[in-house]
């Protein structure tokens, strides 16, 4: 593994800057000292020749570099329940595994154990950045900060607030709203002041875990607090049926409306799952320039739906996509791709066999290999307004190299392949092996 | 990698011989020199210490064993083009990509690189068993049968019969019905008198393509010679609103009942999807004792809807699952039992947000993974009519080795979990890199 900070890589390079368009690139890239591409030579330039001879790097045939993925939703603490309890209603999950669970972080052994492991594989899976919701302790959370900032990761990290006595159990919760604001400004503190976070690889994000989880007083006081800091935001809004119609019943308006007044819907802000939204709602986040991370896998078991990724996109809203691990049971970003694409297939045609055709599903509502792909890594980018998963000048060197060739990989090149179509299989076929390499701002962070 | 053909094992073994009853057994399985397991010693029996310790192969703890994967749905030439072409209709899929893709194995360099690379990656992703679509060629579908009893696959092959002129192309098709008959005959006979197949391991299979691919002659003809030689028959049925529509326009009644005035439909059949199935339709293959494959990846892209496995199995059809090579995009068993549960859940919950919960979905129809488990093993095997798919004398020794410790492979085990639970992690979240060994009738024939 060698790092490729201030130097140049040539190699052949796949990106999607919009949710249309693919692009493959033959290219010698110059990374700066700063971890952002300086240049881009593409073949069709004059200079390539040149800029090909000099390459600190080039990759074999058979390789290619893809952006990194941008995972917008994980919870970190319940990656040890990952493809468990998916049996079980929302409410009995949470309850009766997901709180025990994100209880025992304080216990830091458990916590350095399982964040490591979770941070180590989510890299090697190619995921260079992640917004994670950590849990409500102040320590375990600044651990996942060390973590990723000493394995190099990029990352976006919340200590959970949720403070409401009614919805939370007594061993897990914020002890009141003042509790809550004022630990998730430590945390903000912690972040901003770490001496290995100069280059603010580790943002900070205001994270009330769901309005039902908080109290008007908390969802108040966080408002104010990311308006102050400027941070991200990440919530949950309307996942679910219940969910959509707690808040409904609570605020008097939907989810999204709610959080708005609250001052939480914000440029930097990001909903998970948000099936629910109605138009009105699509609408007031392309306003804010909010963004919403769609988990496709984790909306089979709990969301009672597929989102409407296509109207989204269609209404502006930024969108990226999120593992949500544990509601969804895989951490690769490759599976969040795959069954983004899959569920968007099932809502179009819909699924129930016993209704006819025309009213089963809900046409348009399709996305291709080559949206996905965007959501994946320039999309996410986008919604997180970072400058990540396209190859451009400007932009953080966050990477991955698929090698094609590997006995152990799921890829197999056995007739003739465009580009596209090289793209397109390596995005359904790849697995862990496939990713040989992974750089974050060009350091090497995971492979061999 | 070893045999295990008349030795014994010591290990932690899963299955599940019925849809509900998922069994941990730590036992010693004696396997008997025709690769059948002769006894099962469990630990709660008399003389499990004196078998423990005169066991020829103990695996560590860590491991377990699992029954071999049986995929019910397989077109093993369509490998090369896995992950491709899957934004297109059924139409345009079989036109334009899938039966240029098939001619070309009248080359038989082509076929044998292909076919070579197919039960090579599905015995490594621990697929013990295969229904097998090949292409109409004579030369290389045997060229399949002989690749299979080389690598030790257990395999049903079935020469496709397609003839009918008004939808299969010049270059691609049976000449005749007569051909149609004939060529699967000489199929048939070259499978049960091939000198490597006397312990049957390759059975031939009658494989008309789907109806609108053969004239009423061809499927007059195959119907005769299924019962002449009693051997399995596969085809696809009611797949889509289009391929349901089509067999009523054309024969008056559903495809499932055209099949069986063909003589189509017996205990050995197995029909791919069949989503659109009636009531009635269901009662008959109860009745015949015919099988689904259910290809819950490839019905999101292919078959407008969900196959309802839950009233199917209620009714009391066979179903086992398949991978639908590459109508699904991946060969893995592991990723069509996961789509399987998250299909089960989406047909449950419905898909639309836009409709109220109690118009969305429909209750009752979602399978958990222990079903899931059962259909990829047991219920595969039953649909066969093979015993395989359970750790019970008598069963032929069809198994693989789950190593959850590896850093390459997909499990974590961080905190506390139940048998149960660690069978539950297996199934969602296990790579290729899991299995470390596969054994086919006792013979050692993937693995480290
Ligand atoms: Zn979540
Ligand atoms: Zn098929």
């Amino acid at each position: 593994m060698s790092d490729i900070v201030g130097r140049t890589i040539h190699a052949t390079f796949f990106h999607a800057p919009t949710p249309e368009a693919l692009q493959c690139l033959e290219a010698v890239l110059a990374v700066g000292a700063d971890g952002r591409i300086e240049s881009v030579v593409r073949a069709d330039e004059a200079g390539f020749a040149q800029a090909c001879e000099e390459a600190d790097l080039t990759l074999p045939e058979g390789c290619c570099v893809l952006p990194g993925f941008v995972d917008c939703h994980v919870h970190a603490p319940q990656y040890p329940q990952l493809g468990q309890a998916l049996d079980v209603p929302l409410e009995v999950w949470l309850q009766k595994y997901t709180f025990p669970l994100e209880a025992r972080y304080q216990d830091l052994d458990f916590a350095r154990t399982s964040y490591t492991a979770l941070v180590e594989d989510l890299l090697a899976s190619g995921t260079t950045t992640a917004l994670y919701f950590a849990t409500v302790h102040q320590e375990a959370t600044r651990l996942l900060v060390d973590i990723c900032l000493e394995k190099g990761q990029r990352a976006l990290v919340g200590k959970v607030a949720m403070d409401d006595p009614q919805s939370c159990p007594q061993y897990y919760r914020d002890a009141s709203p003042e509790e809550a604001v004022a630990g998730t400004r430590a945390l903000i503190d912690y972040v901003r002041a770490h001496p290995a976070n100069q280059d603010n690889r580790v943002l900070p994000v205001v994270t009330p875990r769901f309005i039902p989880s908080c109290t008007d007083a908390a969802l108040e006081g966080l408002g104010r607090l990311a308006a102050e800091c400027g941070c991200h935001v990440q919530t949950h809004c309307s996942e679910s049926d219940w969910a959509h119609g707690y808040v409904l019943d609570r605020h008097g308006v939907t989810d999204a409306e709610s959080l708005d007044r609250f001052g939480l819907l914000g440029r930097r802000s990001i909903l998970a799952h948000s099936n629910f939204l109605t138009e009105d709602d699509m609408d007031r986040l392309a306003a804010r320039g909010a963004g919403v991370a769609h988990c496709a896998l984790s909306n089979a078991y709990f969301a009672n739906s597929v989102f409407p990724l296509r109207a989204a996109l269609a209404r502006g809203v930024h969108v990226g996509l999120g593992t949500d691990i544990s509601g969804g049971p895989s951490g690769s970003m490759f599976e969040a791709a795959r069954m983004t694409i899959a569920a968007s297939r099932m809502l179009e045609t819909g699924v129930n066999p016993a209704l006819p055709a025309e009213r089963r599903g809900r046409p348009g509502s399709r996305v291709d290999f080559v949206t996905a792909f965007h959501l994946a890594t320039a999309g996410g980018g986008q919604a997180l307004d970072l400058p990540i998963g396209r190859f451009e000048p400007g932009c953080l060197f966050d990477a991955m190299v698929i090698d094609t060739r590997l006995r152990e990989g799921g890829i197999r090149l056995l007739a003739p392949a465009s580009p596209s179509d090289i793209l397109e299989k390596i995005l359904y076929t790849a697995n862990r092996a496939n990713i040989s390499r992974v750089w974050v701002g060009g350091r090497a962070v995971a492979g061999r």
